[in-house]
């Protein structure tokens, strides 16, 4: 079935695509979806893009319990504030009403820095430093496939440091850990920056965001890291003897990503067809597909590709042979709508010169076509997904600087947002002013970029000198 | 702090261990634990392991919701009664009272065969094999770390067929993957069998386990594999149209292994100077520590103990250097309590004549010590792992089989298992006489195992003949 073009309605292209191509299936449990082997396998590649970065930083994973006394909660004021219209709690279990009613985990810095507080005694314990794969539950009443459901899985960085200086270094050092994940194996060329105070993560002092732009020109918040200062410290009595024999707070930080950027890679890179998974993360990097005529064809088109296609995943190529008794031209558009990055054909005519067919899905027609020798088919097969995964990475970084545009005044901004763009300009904190935006625009301040620009401007929205300069979007 | 002998108290000895090597930690929260980096590091070991196995019979892993609406688990008579003492329930979520309360997920067969009974239509649609990494709550009384908490991780295969045929035969694959995990990478001799009717899984037509004996004489079921005949497929409505046009219920089966084998790979191979961890799964294989009187010393053996750990990390060796500050003394407890395979020395001498020392974790004393060039580490190294990983096994067989007692009275099962040894005798499949030898003497029967002996025998309680020969032993 075609999807709905992308113009038409995007958000139909999203929900129609997400179930055509088996990344998840919509369940029966309010709020949850199930994540499709198809979906999961995308999964396991992010997982282990990060989680080699996360190891070569000296982190290391452990798991913390999912069920978290409610009594943890309150004891960070603007965290129990922040979580608490979307607790699951567990009011009874073995049989029997609970004496205190137990939280499903929605982050885990409390249960977390509870057991920092036991583990930490001494300057010689420190850096802590933590990662938990595991899944979370925020009850949402609004849901959509990877960007919103009540259960995600995700990774959650904690740790804990002597000093505010390494804290912070600590927090922009993850951020650089998510954006060149997302950039190099993504293919999203994710845009770095702070959050507002109105922005951040209930109990930071500080917050990191790389934000990404969808296909729709809304702004997807793809990864974020928060400097916690010494917050949950003294929330949770969490401090250690220093080399001067003095007792001091440590100081925090915690970093996630979520199965969101399964969400951000099909609406940064997919079209009309379908998806187009970069070639780093795509759990199959090329289908290959028999075209033939009859029996006789099809026996001596098959021999010659199944030898390709041992070939490729003796290279290490992630490979399918589509074999199945349907025409080429149906799994041609079954695969595009999978987004496989390279199609590899065979028919008679190459059986007879040692040729082949090799389609990019990232460049459309007959441009995306080109004839190769069976012959150094490993060499030629993964040059062609270096330039994919450099051409996905390439069209998105265009599709975002066309569509990031700056505003000197109200009028102009609230233009540029109608138009489904985000507007750049100079701004000065203040939430008040955010919310007013929010309210009659519905754009909210995705960042302040690292990347500022040179000089000084005024305020797009009271003409006073801004100081620094903010990007807003309309957001998932 | 020395541990416990095992002698004295294998329990004390076992949570002493499991804290001191920081396996894992307790929690606060009742009932669960905290699982450790350096557990941690041995459970992805385990994942790895066994993921690998699944993919490569066919299987493919997808994600499903932790909250299942209590009334999936009625759906299934003899399920709902196995799993309901130990449920956790959703009451409350988002700040009201929900509608139908939802339970963590004790297991997921009944929320996997709902969505099965969706997804599967026709028999193109069969096999489905899928599997499960996830959490899982069950609510215990009495906990004990990484054998019984309310909380583990595990995973759980779901598969469907069009056959009775191919649904046992996929049960009996799995035993034989969990077997080979366990034989080869984790050097356990599980013994392979099925379960009696009284100790099958709550839902199961037949249950197959792998048994491992531990050091204390007491068995521990390590992994299980379900044959679910079409119990689940009835319940949820689960059919296909076959090639002859009729619709037919589909077949099931189910399989686990989870968290639990860290306490197996503890128990089984464990002594009384700490862990003794199998090389192909230790999260450290090599630990390098270097041995001087002074300054100089200390700088011209840690030049050369660096250059060897660079050799063998280079040469995929998992390898860590303690240039700690500590005697030699302590740091070789330490490593032994941690249970790394191999330890590798340089002193002033060796740095002289070319030559490193290393000792096996193994092989107490100083036939476990052996003295090498220091050119060819690796290979030397890779060499000793392998033999190491074979003599672990070798050791937990031998203990094994001198445990193992065949018995043709009821008076010399008794004294089999006061001994704390396992009771292996003719027996005929009575629910009722398994419980009153419970009862009687707290041993169960673990297995009837695949290994038959020729010809026949009489039932050692009832001095009847026998259908075949059972395990029984003592529990975890």
């Amino acid at each position: 079935m075609p999807l709905t073009p992308q113009q038409e309605d995007f958000s139909k292209w999203y929900n129609e695509l997400i179930y055509q191509s088996e990344l998840a299936a919509q369940s029966e449990v309010r709020g949850s979806m199930i994540i499709m082997p198809y979906g999961y396998e995308l999964w396991e590649g992010v997982q282990h893009g990060l989680d080699r970065r996360f190891k070569a930083t000296g982190h290391r994973n452990a798991y913390f319990p999912l069920l978290i006394p409610e009594n943890y909660l309150r004891r960070e004021a603007e965290h129990v504030e922040g979580f608490s219209p979307e607790l699951a709690v567990v009011t009874h279990a073995g049989g029997k009403q609970l004496e205190e009613p137990l939280v499903v985990r929605p982050t885990s810095e409390t249960i977390i820095m509870q057991f920092f507080s036991k583990w930490i005694q001494s300057y010689r314990d420190l850096p802590k430093l933590m990662n938990q794969w595991a899944n979370v539950v925020r009850w949402e009443l609004r849901t959509r496939p990877f960007l919103r459901t009540s259960e995600f899985l995700w990774q959650e960085g904690h740790t804990a440091h002597a000093t505010a200086d390494e804290a912070q270094a600590e927090t922009l050092q993850m951020l650089d850990v998510y954006a060149d994940f997302a950039i190099n194996d993504a293919a999203i060329p994710v845009i770095k920056g702070r959050k507002s105070e109105r922005e951040k993560f209930a109990g930071a002092v500080r917050t990191y965001t790389i934000e990404a732009m969808m296909r729709d020109g809304k702004a997807l918040q793809s990864g974020t890291s928060h400097f916690l200062g010494q917050n949950f410290a003294k929330a949770f009595d969490i401090q250690y003897l220093d080399k001067d024999n003095e007792r001091k707070y440590v100081w925090t930080t915690s970093w996630g990503v979520s199965t969101r950027m399964i969400g951000a890679i099909v609406m940064t890179h997919g079209d009309d067809a379908g998806l187009r998974l970069p070639p780093v993360l795509a759990p199959i990097q090329v289908v290959a597909v028999p075209i033939y005529r009859n029996p006789e064809e099809h026996t001596s088109v098959l021999e010659v590709l199944s030898r390709l296609v041992e070939t490729l995943r003796a290279a290490g190529v992630r490979v399918e042979l589509d074999d199945r008794d349907y025409s080429p031209g149906y799994k041609f558009n079954d695969w595009e709508m999978r987004g496989v990055p390279l199609r590899l054909e065979v028919g008679p005519k190459d059986v007879q010169n040692g040729k082949c067919v090799l389609k990019r899905r990232d460049i459309d027609g007959k441009e995306g076509k080109t004839f190769h020798a069976q012959e150094g088919i490993a060499e030629t097969v993964r040059q062609l997904l270096t330039e994919i995964q450099a051409s996905l990475l390439q069209q998105a970084t265009a599709f975002r600087d066309a569509n990031i545009v700056d505003v000197t005044s109200y009028d102009e901004f609230k233009q540029v947002i109608e138009t489904g763009k985000w507007a750049r300009g100079w701004w000065t904190e203040n939430s008040a002013l955010e919310l007013q935006v929010k309210e009659e625009t519905s754009a909210t301040l995705r960042c302040y970029p690292f990347d500022q620009p040179e000089g000084d401007g005024v305020n797009f929205l009271t003409g006073e000198k801004g100081e620094q300069v903010a990007l807003f979007a309309k957001s998932y």
